[in-house]
């Protein structure tokens, strides 16, 4: 078993995708990103961005903060299941979820004319089901309670995606990498400056992301990740030594996007 | 008098720093950072940065979606009050206020040893007061509840700032300008390129925050202000729109730092 913790309660999304990566995980359940970075399990599986909300602030800020390697990342596709006791869709009187899925599954609550209620994950909305209900949840959720899939993939068309990170994993290809980039000083153009190290040598940064040094207003941090290229990155880093403070947050393989 | 949609309820720093803004102010509260900017209100005031929890991303989302003109920005530094209805500090044996507020005053309660209770607001905490208790809210909150201020800015020393927009208001001197700026493609080294019109213009940035196109994941547009700097920003301008799209959000003063 594997022991390694994470956001919960038990059959989130966060759950799933990290059933999605890991063999035989060991779950510890943490109620904030916080208690995560500080469990005493070694290994951890943070969200670091979804396609509608962007970055996560507190994973960034907490891997700036705490020296944590980063070894894997999972990217989710959050589709929601039709979940309930009943056997047949047309036996669906009301749907219960979080306030989030109730909006992302609109069209066909919309189709439908179920009422809805909300509850406070859309874990729980499966384990308080009544007679005539359904919950808007992950997969996984139904197979823990022991509840029917009415429906997979029930959600309007937005794109749903979330990226998380695996931190003092197993090593990977080193396809990517994450980097922590903190001016040395504030001046005209400094961002510029440093992104042409990695322009320069060629190098893609797929992330970017300004985040405040909480030391002065309109003082920021970098997090980016880039391509390792190979032996490009180290010249790039190399080159922005030049103009402030790098930290490495670990390489590691790219995630293929779901269909 | 001047009717303005701002967040609400009335005595929070956001009032305070419209307030500051504003004369004759009449304030339109809302609960939300949307019912701000789809409020009849024409002139509205909403939070940009906190130095702690950096860009306030409802704010830069909404300001991509509608057609709202930035004519001005406030900074207040968040200071918290000792408020009460006793008039000597030694008689306070418990402190009110929202956990925030709580957790940037830990000094003062340990040196007096008060209880803490938590409220839902600052300004909730002044408005439930009972005998031998104090809120830490802002000094507006003493004022329009009729309390004593025992003593004014009682919180620890970290940097807590929060910088406002003012939108549809009065014209200013232009020193600043805000713009969304959109990648018209997803290559290696595109924002380098898109940074380079400012520098090769000689053109301070101010503030950079990117966020997701809600399109697909990894696609980003970025939230700029730019030094105006008399006529070469038109011309950064034209060199931006060869990159992307260019959204010209409004020019405005810069606001002094508090002290």
């Amino acid at each position: 078993m594997v022991k390694v913790a994470l956001l919960g309660p038990s059959g989130t999304y966060t759950h799933q995708a990290a059933e999605k990566y890991f063999d035989n995980l060991e779950t510890q359940f943490c109620s904030t990103i916080r208690e995560v970075f500080e469990s005493e399990a070694e290994k951890k599986f943070v969200p670091i961005e979804n396609s509608l909300g962007g970055g996560v602030t507190d994973t960034i800020d907490l891997l700036e903060e705490r020296d944590e390697k980063i070894t894997g990342e999972v990217i989710l596709g959050i589709q929601h299941a039709l979940i309930s006791d009943e056997k047949d869709i047309s036996d669906i009187e009301k749907v219960k979820s979080h306030p989030q899925a109730l909006a992302q599954c609109k069209e066909i609550i919309n189709e439908y004319g179920w009422e809805t209620e909300e509850a406070n994950s859309t874990a729980d909305a499966v384990e308080n089901l009544g007679s005539g209900e359904a919950a808007l949840a992950s997969e996984i959720a139904a197979e823990l309670n022991g509840k029917n899939i009415l429906r997979k993939s029930v959600q309007d068309r937005d794109v749903n995606v979330t990226r998380f990170l695996v931190l003092n994993g197993e090593p990977e290809a080193e396809e990517k990498t994450s980097l922590i980039l903190k001016p040395g000083e504030d001046r005209p153009g400094l961002l510029h400056s440093m992104l042409s190290c990695f322009s320069g040598h060629e190098i893609n940064l797929s992330h970017i992301q300004s985040r405040p040094t909480k030391e002065k207003l309109g003082e920021y941090f970098f997090y980016v990740e880039a391509e390792t290229a190979n032996g490009r990155l180290q010249k790039a880093l190399k080159c922005l030594e030049t103009y402030g403070e790098v930290q490495n947050l670990g390489s590691y393989s790219s995630a293929e996007m779901p269909e």
